[in-house]
């Protein structure tokens, strides 16, 4: 266990990065960040202007400066988290991790192992990727608890896909599914997802009163679905789509019971495996979550019901995208690295 | 084709009560229509009292009345349109049809043949069913036009089941689906669609900034999805959910095509089969509809994308659950009924 | 009267440019309008891949071009709207008078006579500026019916503008109101009074969930609301504020009553006033419009309640800023223009 | 300062009652609140059924009993927490003194000391009211902190109450306002406020894309407003609005300043009477709050702007009304009435 550490934040005016200072400002053991701006965030400013809602008795202020590796250093950084484009993760990662800092990246840059999967990031990478692309733990303390618990870099599962991967990752392994039919995943999600830049995808008058897909074949969090999952493209179809709302997932998952499975060893195969696990709860069989009950909170909430004559499941997954799908989890990571109970400030 | 007929509305002070209603109104073939009180509805009151939305300078009233057949045969009346529970309605529609009156009913009472997918009605009902369980005609004008055009009695479609068969029908008479793996229909609905009794399920806190699944297995419209489709209960899994949104359905459909079957073949299935159709408008392959393209107008938009390896296909179907998925169809039926231009009032 | 015209669209893919052309497609009187791109608007496209709302059937395009007087002249175009910023219609207006169109400008740049007034456009100038400052008319009916039917320049009143020039005019010109204690105007409007181009102001994060107050002194509007109503700045503040809806304006306003004017007298002189106006609904004493029940519609609702003891009212007006308080009233100014019933395309 | 109490809650299933039990739960000095239903609420229940999103691995249950005076002395409960209608609030509430209870009612059944203001009440009492009308303590920490620390029975302020009489308190007793030109209110809430209890002022399609005004004169919070500020019936004018958000009140008021006083004066009076106080922000002048900025939290945001000449002012107060403005001040009263840090719980 250590004691208190010098965390920084990289992107903090994002909504993921925001959301990730909050939580470290009430962090026993880590000092007030430091905060740079992304590459398209402001700099030269207060964190405070750009979010009010940051408390405004506190004494001490939060400036965000320009990302400069020599102001990390003089400032004495243990921890660096990228709040940062994939691509702009990409070139600092192995920089940082070369001056020492231990790295958790929440972009999509150190996710995937697969170079297949990789490619729709488009990375100006080596032919065989580089070499922390071996060394990065996917960061879903669930799966990989003790992996995490002594890595030097790790890459913060996506939103989507780990709404998914936790939803499912029990009943793969125990071998309850047949794969054969294939795993529909049908995910919907709040605006914060697409980030802070104005876009029209974002604009209001675009998103209120409507709903739309996108991404329908192939979006970027496939892959990382795929490997945790061990499935193959043809047992898994994911679409996702905008919901009128500004945070919160839920993906509805189809699938098929193994002959004989039936909704009593499907429950006990969730319960079984998040026994003892913090952050995600299983309603169990017949009691659905819903979006709201996981807001505010870094839980992932499970349920499913299956059919009348128990040949399939529909199986409902969802948490808050910005806590358990990006910095709620970031912080339930560094937790774990340092040694600290699990869910220090994220109560 | 006949000059200007008499209609009434039954629970006229609904959704789609007061939606017909207003659509009636601006119909040059007929007059204003008698407005009578459904089962919860308020009577003794005027429409405008419960929809100020009404023109204000018309000299007309809109006095809503307890329904009674008296009034209905006293004052004249050609059409019943009755926007009542499906109790009511199973009631009601014997009794008009014996008094020589023409029927659109926009419950479910009327719209299945198979007594096991009436089942989950529970009617007070004869093992055999009534009479009129055969001569309803199923009320989607794009699949019915001429049975419509004679019929007496029309059972206006279910909202989430005319988004779907409006999209899977050309496909499936068309033999372009691989039925085997599946149908997946994952449809999301405005809380219009749950009426307007209030309820915790429809309480704007319990509703704003979340999303839900509910009847995840066997949802009343199942049956008229099936039945008009020609599938069994294997072949199709519909899911809906509760959308942020005061109207509008979007239905996103998983399944497969046919083997050889590519996206131009399933582009020209639906503009063969929608060619001259004034309300179902194709978006075509990889253009995909959005809830509020079609709000307020009486369009279901239809849009599908294929997998890159071609083995799969996700279809988009989008309405406005009060026009097309209720009294904007069901003013469609009227038109073709009376022999009338079939967009009438719905431009 | 005139017989069709041919109307053109400057501006035409913003939020009241598509709503503008929307109402001049079915425009008996109009033919189709040319659509050119405003300041910032894309051109090259067609009016359809911006707003799939449209019609898909129908046979003719929509094609967006960049603004060009040739093009226009070419086309043989009567009837200019400018959907602009007020800096491009100061440029435009001079130039299109000079060749002989009529035009309705959207923006603020024609409204204002008084020059200090006109400061805060901040427009290049002479000292006594332009020669059409003069001759342009204020464009709302209901105050200048006959000086728009002779018209060459409407400057379209502004939307926050109409809801509260509307609700207080005819009490001022009554003399009802005791201005000496001031009137006080509380506007909420939804965020598509703030334009399609993407902002952190429209950003649907920043909006949901949320109300902000802005402009709180020195609204841009507030010198039309003065110079249309005989006020000075000492009797009136005008603030408005952000609403996360769409679309909707609704002001509340606080004023008190001459000595021996009671509800009866302002009802009546709002009934007189607006007597056969068709798009001013009188909702007249204790009854309050609500922003739902004119959207969609060019209404402007107007209602108000007296305190007990008399000496206070408080006024409420609603309408749809996109409508009534732009392309709406834009249509129905140019019905007046040519001498067309007044509500044509606008019921 | 005392160690441990038993609070108990009466009207759990609300959503004060919820938001209450929720802080409760994480008090350090509270045991886990005794729960009852209140009037409509439900009873032999769990809390976690109503609000699944209450943390599902806790070891407790949470269920909730019809109200009985047996079974609170019985599971020794120290102090009441009413979240009951005022009628029961007032038969409970000497009840519950005289057994020895110290008493926070989250009604408004003993906020006002003038007989004329309790009559909206319609209470059911005494010519001269109840002995405990004049023991009550009206519960804003920031006006009575030590009153509250002695008392027996807090009568916790409303929503709209708090967010008016916080931000023009300071400036009232400091004199800096000019109170003959009267003072006006305009409040818009979120629904929360209107509760849980469905009804059609409540239902979603309702409230969505909407605005409306209510109780335009003469709304219930107006007495506390008059009593704790005092002021006459002429100085204020209070008017609320119901917002399409689930929580959160913005008040927009309107305020004329004494000759010769200038926003520095007005400024320095918010900092000095709020300095010290941990749930009111002072945004000082031209820095105006949002409602967001205040949502989930029990700070009372007060931001403010002069117009140009110096003669009126725009003063606006945020907060959350079911925090601040109802539980979250209500354990803020509880932390003084125990000696505990006024913050516990709430940060």
């Amino acid at each position: 266990m250590t004691a208190a550490i010098q965390p920084a934040v990289v992107g903090a005016t994002g909504y993921a990065g925001f959301e990730l200072t909050r939580l470290l400002l009430r962090h026993p053991s880590a000092r007030t960040p430091l905060l740079f701006a992304g590459q398209s965030g402001s700099s030269g400013t207060d964190l405070r202007d750009a979010y009010p809602h940051l408390h405004a008795h506190s004494s001490d202020n939060l400036p965000v400066e320009p990302f400069d590796f020599e102001s990390l250093k003089r400032q004495g950084a243990d921890l660096l988290f990228l709040c940062t484009p994939h691509e702009l993760s990409r070139k600092l990662v192995p920089q940082a991790i070369a001056q020492g800092l231990k790295v958790i990246d929440l972009s999509g840059a150190w996710r995937l192992k697969d170079r297949v999967n990789r490619e729709i990031y488009k990375f100006d990478e080596h032919p065989n990727g580089h070499a922390l692309d071996s060394t990065a733990v996917y960061g879903i303390p669930e799966l990989h608890r003790n992996a995490i618990a002594s890595a030097t870099l790790v890459a913060n599962a996506g939103c989507y896909a780990t709404s998914i991967i936790l939803a499912l990752n029990p009943w793969i392994k125990d071998s309850l599914i047949d794969l054969q039919p294939g795993i529909i995943c049908d995910s919907k999600s709040g605006v914060s997802g697409a980030g802070k830049n104005p876009s029209s995808t974002t604009h209001f008058v675009e998103v209120a009163d409507n709903l739309s897909a996108y991404a329908v074949f192939g979006h970027r969090h496939t892959g990382e679905i795929l490997e945790q999952l061990g499935l193959t493209t043809q047992q898994l179809q994911f679409t996702p789509h905008l919901l009128p709302i500004p945070r919160g997932i839920l993906s509805t998952i189809y699938l098929h019971p193994q002959p004989g499975v039936n909704s009593a060893n499907l429950e006990q195969s969730l319960r079984a495996f998040y026994s003892g696990q913090p952050f995600v709860r299983v309603f169990g069989n017949a009691r659905l979550p819903q979006i709201k009950f996981s807001l505010g909170t870094n839980y992932c909430d499970i349920g499913f019901s299956v059919s009348p004559d128990g040949s399939r499941i529909v199986l409902i997954s969802c948490l808050d995208n910005l806590l358990k799908g990006a910095a709620g989890q970031a912080v339930q990571n560094m937790n774990i690295m340092y040694g600290w109970e699990e869910t220090t400030a994220l109560q």
